[in-house]
């Protein structure tokens, strides 16, 4: 199997479970945001193949997808809120980066397909009040569409090429619509692995980015895997489906839990006018339930208290120190 | 200049009236569709310079864009109204290649760049029925979007990668939206070209694929290039303009009069079934008018004789016949 992205937050512990599980697998990945580090322990036990190259480049793309059964798609120009606001342009090449390692797929026989898609394809207007409890099912998504930004358009045009490919050509494949994930191997430009670094530099006063109010249903990583393997699994028809929680937390919620967990008392500073993406955005995960047998089993605070630790145990002040602050807008 | 796919229809007429001006010319195409025929004449006098290549890749795309001051991006995997209802898969590579060719505009500092982009962009929803009189603004293009099939959407996503490179690096473009054109070089997987061949055919009966009843503005290929011209002149700020006529032509308007211009007196039978497009698509071109002072100079019925006396003048009937079933749906 194919891990694209392999050396990032998500695709290393999803080569983790898949070698858990026996399988065989490469990795290809530019190191553009992934580190080695991710997956140093499976290279020097010779467990994984590793292609560092760049899938822009058609030859790149052709030599990691020849002889794969199963394509897992997670490379991308992508990182956090302020990433994916400030960084259009960047996040456009993913539009030639999904299609490209689709079309290879395709051409190299690939028995599946999965594809890292994202809670950005859903239509904005449906999520702008934090007061209206909304849970986004996967129909939700369907012209006229309103996607969240390019990046979210790239992730769209990533599964209409999909579900092209299936009907057109039978080539089996699966969308797994991400919402905001965390967990060990997370970085610092998504908010909750932001906010445990803010508590870790004892940031003072301590920054919010919008008004706090924003409502997400952050994913354990392990769900997020689990969920994915299970796609690669039961589903062939190039169907998208929700892999998230259905707890409705509030931004503000989150960040009195780190503080109170990592016993720091800080002010708290909200910047409204940081970007902030949208003001109420969580999932139904009905489909997922029913189709895949799937339901998350880490509850937000127990998720959120086994990151803090492991970001506890793992950081250094000056190394985080000397990233943070690009870390929010870059990746 | 380059011209990408500058061998096809409307790329080799903007070449001719580029010439005229002037401009020195490159032309890359990979002959998919495209023919060297179209470009013969200047390809003899050394007037072009013709890159053969497929701008999928990186390496040939870098080649062709180096050194240019103005890129005329015109180069798809696009055909007529079958194709593109039909060939979603093959469409969706037009994500990699204008991606593609915006990027490597960007670094290799091209100065303006001119997007073919198309009618297709424009919501779905706005042009169902034919009896309402409505002209298509270039503002109804915005969220939430609907636009037509994986053709239009990669339009719109190469329309939205240019005001991207404009607002953060600012990089200089302009959007093109054609509506239907026609003219001398056309194919017969378009809707006008189609007429004319099976009444050079004398098909019996005379198919019409819809009910007829679509509404068109068709846009004479003369008005096209001094628009594009105008455009790359003119617009910085990767503005979208529509380039089209406001005449509201019924598919069976356009029928009949090819019929008694051509004397042929031949049945005529709707398919209803077949491929139809939106029934009711007609540019509003006000927006042409006062930012480039452009408008329309050849009026339907007039283009439409003209590119007959082309089409009789030019076509072998056993050619045409080898070729006309297959480019219905292909290209
Ligand atoms: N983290 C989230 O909350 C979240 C939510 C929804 C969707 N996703 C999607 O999940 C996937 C993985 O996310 P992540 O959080 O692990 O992010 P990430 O950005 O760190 O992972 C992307 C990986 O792809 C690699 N990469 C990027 N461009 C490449 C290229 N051209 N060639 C080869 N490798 C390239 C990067 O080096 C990185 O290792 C991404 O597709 C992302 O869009 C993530
Ligand atoms: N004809 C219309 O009515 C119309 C309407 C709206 C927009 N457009 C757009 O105008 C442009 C030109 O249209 P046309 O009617 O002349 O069509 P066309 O499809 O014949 O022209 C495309 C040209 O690009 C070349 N090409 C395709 N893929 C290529 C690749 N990978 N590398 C290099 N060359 C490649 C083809 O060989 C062809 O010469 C297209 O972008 C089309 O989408 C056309």
């Amino acid at each position: 199997m194919l891990v694209t992205g392999g050396a990032a937050f998500i695709g290393s512990n999803l080569t983790d479970a898949l070698l858990k599980r026996g399988a065989q697998v490469r990795i290809v990945d530019n190191l553009s945001s992934g580190t080695l580090e991710n997956i140093q322990e499976h290279l020097d036990a010779g467990r994984v193949e590793f292609i560092e190259g760049d899938l822009l480049d058609p030859e790149v793309t052709r030599r990691a997808v020849e002889g794969m059964q199963v394509v897992f798609h997670l490379a991308a120009d992508h990182g956090g809120r302020g990433y994916v606001d400030l960084h259009q342009v960047e996040c456009s090449t993913n539009l030639i980066l999904d299609s490209l390692v689709f079309k290879t797929c395709y051409e190299q026989k690939v028995e599946k397909v999965v594809f890292a898609s994202s809670g950005c394809v859903y239509p904005n207007f449906k999520q702008t009040d934090p007061g209206e409890i909304v849970y986004l099912t996967e129909d939700a998504v369907g012209p006229p569409y309103d996607a969240d930004h390019i990046y979210g358009w790239a992730k769209l045009m990533g599964e209409l090429t999909l579900e092209a490919y299936c009907k057109q050509y039978g080539m089996k494949s699966a969308s797994c619509r991400f919402f905001t994930v965390y967990g060990p191997r997370g970085v610092e430009n998504h908010a909750v692995i932001a906010m445990i670094a803010r508590a870790f530099l004892e940031q003072n006063p301590f920054e919010v980015w919008g008004t706090g109010e924003q409502i997400r249903n952050w994913t354990y990583i392990d769900d997020i895997v689990e969920g994915t393997i299970l796609a690669a699994e039961k589903i062939d028809d190039a169907r998208a489906v929700n892999l998230g929680t259905m707890e409705r937390i509030q931004v503000m919620e989150a960040v009195k839990e780190v503080l109170r967990y990592t016993n720091r008392s800080l002010e708290i500073a909200t910047q409204p006018h940081m970007p902030t993406g949208p003001m109420n955005r969580v999932a139904d995960n009905s489909l997922a339930k029913s189709l895949l047998g799937w339901e998350p089993q880490v509850k937000f605070f127990d998720g959120l208290h086994r990151t803090i630790d492991w970001y506890f145990k793992n950081k250094k002040r000056e190394e985080v120190q000397a990233i943070f602050a690009r870390m929010l807008t870059e990746r």
